[in-house]
């Protein structure tokens, strides 16, 4: 059995994505690699599971190829559940999903898929990070996003990462020389003022696309879309407790009777 | 226009859901009530948004019924960024979604369709509740949980909630008698043990279902697990701003180079 620490990598845009093939390269130089993602884009999939359709899982690294990879047919969040129950023989050391093709900075981490898997993993004990960077094309260049990827995934190896902690990770879409380092942040108010575009089918009938426009009410300089904004790469840390402890004591002032 | 509160009913089971139909005779005692609710079932889904495909909305309720009901084609957070902004005409005072068939208690609030549609509508300012009782069936019976329902929806239309919270209340499925009253909580630190099971398709093709057994690992008895087992209606106060606050100065002694 290898000494090295294995690495699952997943992510939200599908296993022919750009993005994986950038982080399955940075993963390479630090472990053993196995790769268990999507056959199909599924962004916008928050934590969905599948709990009314079949999973399909095929092997789609070649006999020799330096990583075992597979192809899920469900969402990010099965792609981590079938991992590791039905893939791999070990629990992984590191669980990163990426590197997204867009932002999942500030309220997004609700609606992604990318952040979905790393909580997935999260949640069943394993070390994870969720990678994006702030290019919606095909076509982003991941080449400057590498060296701090490499930072923070040899960091989270070496010191581990607290039980109930995943790390949010959105990288500005910048040259290498325009990046000024990595800074903690935590994750800005805003949310997305949504238009719905109003269409007619050929048919007469009403549909719609949603549409959006992405607002920041947060003026606090400590945010993930301050550091963004000024060319460092913001990590925040999140938690799947969702409770909100403080506003207990102000509950418990409510009438309610038996 | 009316004094009455607004208040917006959603769910993830559909809009034909017996679950939903008890919560609108409830919140039909308290406000003017519009439902805007999935078309099909959306169980498991968690925050999903439908970002590459289009959205049906239709009219489903009758000229002279008291209540209009929509029905949508997406996910039950579509069913509220789409009531907000193409169905109602002022702002609602109340979101509500459920009753949802089956439990969001615990870490099943991650996954939880029922619990997206009111985050989604927290996440826009209104103040919002998903109601769930422990019973999967269709069958299951929601006489009990009218009162309390009704109470902690009062509650919050005369309290408010603050900004950034949502509540999550889980009903056990006992009879009148039987409950013992609401619980403020915090969320129990639980999982699921998935299980995949392997079958085969009719042409020899491998496929797989998610299962899984729920387990709980807290000995706390300040959970909305304890409450429930002990007959109590937990209120858990829940939060989108998912920053591990007390982990940020941990992080900073991360070594990070530029």
């Amino acid at each position: 059995m290898s000494k090295k620490p294995l690495i699952l990598i997943t992510n939200d845009d599908g296993i022919t994505a750009p993005g994986i093939l950038a982080l399955i390269e940075v993963m390479e130089t630090l472990g053993d690699v196995v790769v268990v993602a999507p056959d199909s884009p599924q962004s916008g999939m928050g934590h969905a599971i599948t709990l009314n359709n079949v999973l399909h899982l095929d092997k789609v690294s070649k006999p020799g190829d330096k990583t075992l990879q597979y192809s899920c047919s469900g969402t990010p969040a099965d792609c981590v559940k079938i991992a590791i129950n039905e893939v791999l023989d070990r629990r992984p050391d590191l669980c990163v999903s990426g590197i997204n093709h867009g932002s999942n900075s500030s309220i997004n981490v609700i609606y992604s898929g990318t952040m979905s898997a790393a909580i997935e993993a999260g949640i069943e004990g394993i070390p994870a990070i969720g990678f994006s960077l702030l290019n919606y094309s095909w076509d982003a260049d991941f080449e400057a996003s590498k060296k701090y990827i490499k930072q923070i995934a040899e960091n989270a190896l070496k010191n581990k990462i607290a039980e109930g902690i995943i790390l949010n990770v959105n990288i500005p879409d910048l040259k290498k020389k325009e990046l000024k380092g990595i800074k903690v942040c935590r994750q800005a108010k805003a949310n997305w003022k949504e238009k719905f575009d109003k269409r007619q089918t050929p048919q007469g009938r009403d549909y719609y696309w949603l549409t959006g426009e992405f607002v920041n009410y947060d003026k606090g300089t400590d945010t993930d879309e301050y550091a963004l904004q000024n060319g460092y790469i913001s990590v925040v840390p999140v938690q799947y407790d969702l409770t909100a402890h403080h506003y207990m004591q102000h509950l418990n002032t409510w009438q309610f009777e038996k």
